[in-house]
């Protein structure tokens, strides 16, 4: 049962988990006490920080181990910012990071300080020069990913890291992807990540502050870790992570090249074979062992269900498959499609077989999914036969005469067929549709498409639906409260060679305005 | 090897082990996602908090996993103050709370909130009259452990509760020590503990918080338990802790009337067979498994060290044994003697054979201790059939002619022959002893004796050696600067019969002044 979405979880490394055995045994004891049991305690905590720091290229007495790789996050953030209070408030950091520093960022404005977050390209990542253009008098702390945890993008994090140490700003690296696969290169301040992402345990997170860095813990005292992470020391879960770490490390070279090649193969594969997707990421500067794309009018939800029902494990980051309904944050700052969104992590060890079915697979599921919807097909001869029409960003191109094939009954049963996740079954009213003008024979001057209360990809599809029954240069009008159509409508005009026009405040929603341009 | 430290930490419960090993397995994917891996792994989450829930006395959705014991008290509390800021910002604790605990009121109190510490008895329970006392209209949050941590006496919670309810003030219980033993009674409204407490894995504690009760969590923002408490779900050990919790409460009823025998045992032959021990703690509201005493005239490092030479491992509250040379603040608060303090808190399973071994070599290594520290000793017929001849409070009496007994040089080989803990060997003065009127024959008027640079237990060793020398109704002034002559002196007096007269301000550190009453 292929197991894909290693960048949320992974199973435990053979090594992980005869170091946590042995630990068990000999480490479960209070390594700040001075018999016997935490003696030997403390010697096993002292070799997992050295074998950490080590991995992480830092002293053993700059590291602390804390229960997470988001606790290590909040406490390093939270840290370094008081730390340099005196010097401003100001905190920088990627539009991509990850939730746990967003959060931070969000704590500490409701605390009175500032953040700025840098926008990243379409491939997901930061330009060094427009990091370096944040940064101020009063800045504090910056911080940047190593790698984007859902689409792979590898950061500039050693030219960051310099630009940084020019103008003295701490420089906080958020390594959770890709600690596993090597150190951080460049000249970071402090240094975060999980264990249950490289094959250790969960609970356990590090975090590293170099020597110098000007840092005050926060919150209520302790006295452990250095005052810098709060409670006992969960001391068989740290053995294990430092052993598993060294472990991958020892593999990574091997490990890396084969799974980059296995994901070379999914980047060119699920392109040509998958018509209407959007491979987004780094296709070079990336992680190894990540992809992760997109598929026109698809619902994401649906999709995994039907890929987990065919024994395939995979993440999305659509917004129907996050409980607040919002489509990922790394997505909408890419400015890429966020329906149908898979992510494909592969774990250490993943067979190639496994990943030839996924790819065998993958299509039929696409497509049923789409025809389940009433979305625009591709004509069946096309499928898979599609030229590989890419352009240069490698993103897929619609390859099938779609437009203007849907009619009122079809929209209501596609409707119906896959009702989204908080709508009513049964009760899906069908889109309307408005002409202007009205009833008049030939393409319309305008339309509106009233989908409010629809979920993604619906707007979408009846987006492409109607489209055609437009003039060239006349518009169609969206109407929707989905919050993926904000990403959606945009990526699909790009997709599509339409022109967005805007997006123009409605009653209970948004109207979001598309010319037709081709 | 008899592990006497349960109190600390103990060693992983059999069932605790078999589930975390079957979690490991079964577990370690994202309970948050939706695939195969994603719900089985939801499935033993919400078993595993049914489970707690039950063995807590609360509805599951009223609790959440934490990472320690530690992170429980400290979002538990910042949770609950920051949830009635409204109401106020005063915080009631009682004066023997866990370190956590009070960390949490200095951190409230540095942020702008303030506390008030309810003082305790000398067997460390507070009054509930004058825990209610302390409740005010801006009281946000009372505080209150279900057991002391190093002494166990048990704390009249359900009274207390009762109070709090009564004004509405909300009522967090930490049952850390008591949770494996049995439910907390009373209407209590918070709720934290710890798993490697009762014999779970560490990295796992447990915050309850009774619906109705205003909550607001803080800290950066969290997706996972409620919000409650940050980063990935430890989940294999969290399984393992709700395992163990069930596995110790079904044993509970049985092993506390073991080990209770057993404590009881210790208490009246400690009594018995060491001179001049003070067995402190409530001889009956008190945990089952757990017993505190405190030898006068020993340095607790050094015993400590001694036994665990002897392959017993306990614990102590002596200031020589904690890294900031300050005694504990629960014998502090107590007002009871910190010196040679020893806790024994027997683990699930401990052996009588092993009990009755350890009050064999207990004697023995007292009376060692306090010969290489030239302590005042008692005659060499007296230590075993020295009579009971124990006060109203259970504590030890002298049983021995001892004062007076040394003279200069004695003084100066015992500095030396246990260098106290932060000062140079080898260099250690002679106590110097200023006697008024000086030279003249009789006994002294006055005496002051310099025990600056000294740490305990020499100050109060000088203390016993001259008292003798001083006419009844004359004063002996120790000058000293270790943090546990503070509570040592008058300890030493209420124990031996003398009058604590006071402490005054000295160069250096204080002047403890003692009166000669017999």
């Amino acid at each position: 049962m292929p197991y894909f979405d290693a960048a949320s979880a992974a199973p435990l490394h053979p090594v992980a988990r005869q170091a946590l055995l042995a630990a068990l045994d000999e480490g479960w004891a209070d390594p700040a006490r001075l018999y016997r049991e935490g003696r030997r305690a403390r010697l096993l905590l002292d070799a997992a920080r050295e074998a950490a720091a080590e991995a992480v290229g830092c002293r053993p007495d700059e590291l602390v181990f804390t229960s997470s790789g988001t606790t290590a996050v909040h406490a390093g953030i939270a840290g370094a910012l008081s730390g340099r209070r005196r010097v401003g408030r100001h905190l920088a950091l990627s539009a991509v990071e990850h939730s746990s520093v967003l959060h931070s960022a969000a704590a500490h404005e409701a605390a009175g300080g500032s953040f700025t977050e840098v926008p990243v390209d379409r491939t997901g990542a930061v330009d060094p020069a427009a990091y370096g253009g944040v940064l101020r008098a009063d800045t504090a702390l910056a911080c940047l990913q190593s790698a984007n945890h859902e689409v792979g993008t590898e950061q500039p994090v050693a030219e960051v890291a310099a630009l940084c140490a020019e103008v003295g700003v701490p420089l906080l690296v958020d390594a959770a992807q890709s600690l596993g696969w090597g150190p951080v290169p460049g000249r970071w301040s402090l240094l975060t990540a999980s264990a249950h992402k490289w094959g250790g345990p969960a609970g356990v997170g590090l975090l590293a502050v170099r020597k110098g860095v000007r840092f005050a813990p926060q919150g209520p005292a302790g006295e452990r870790e250095s005052g810098r992470a709060a409670g006992f020391e969960n001391l068989p879960a740290i053995v294990a992570a430092a052993a598993s770490l060294r472990a991958v490390r020892s593999e990574a070279a091997a490990e890396s090249t084969r799974l980059r090649a296995l994901v070379d193969r999914i980047r060119t594969v699920v392109a040509e074979r998958v018509p209407d997707v959007e491979v987004v990421g780094d296709p070079e500067r990336r992680l190894p062992h990540l992809v992760t794309f997109s598929c026109l009018y698809v619902d994401g939800e649906t999709l995994l269900h039907e890929l987990d029902r065919r024994e395939f494990s995979v993440s999305s980051g659509s917004s129907c498959t996050s409980s607040t309904l919002i489509p990922s944050h790394v997505l909408k700052a890419m400015g890429v499609l966020s329906e149908g969104n898979v992510r494909v992590s592969l774990p250490a060890g993943a067979a190639g077989a496994d990943v030839d079915r996924f790819l065998e697979v993958l299509p039929g599921v696409v497509a049923e999914v789409r025809e389940r919807l009433g979305a625009p097909v591709a004509p069946l001869s096309a499928p898979r036969g599609c030229p590989a029409d890419q352009d240069r960003t490698g993103r897929g191109v619609w390859c099938g005469a779609s437009q203007g094939a849907g009619a009122s009954s079809s929209r209501s049963d596609s409707g119906v067929s896959a009702t989204p996740r908080g709508a009513v079954p049964g009760v899906v009213d069908p889109v309307l549709i408005r002409r202007t003008p009205p009833s008049s024979p030939g393409p319309a001057a305008s339309l509106v498409v009233d989908a409010l209360g629809r979920r993604c990809p619906i707007p979408v599809i009846e987006l492409a639906k109607v489209i055609g029954e437009v003039a060239v240069g006349a518009t169609v009008t969206v109407l929707a409260d989905d919050e993926a159509a904000r990403l959606d409508i945009p990526a699909w005009c790009e997709m599509r060679g339409q022109e967005y026009v805007g997006e123009e405040p409605a009653d209970l929603g948004s109207a979001y305005v598309v010319r037709r341009l081709s």
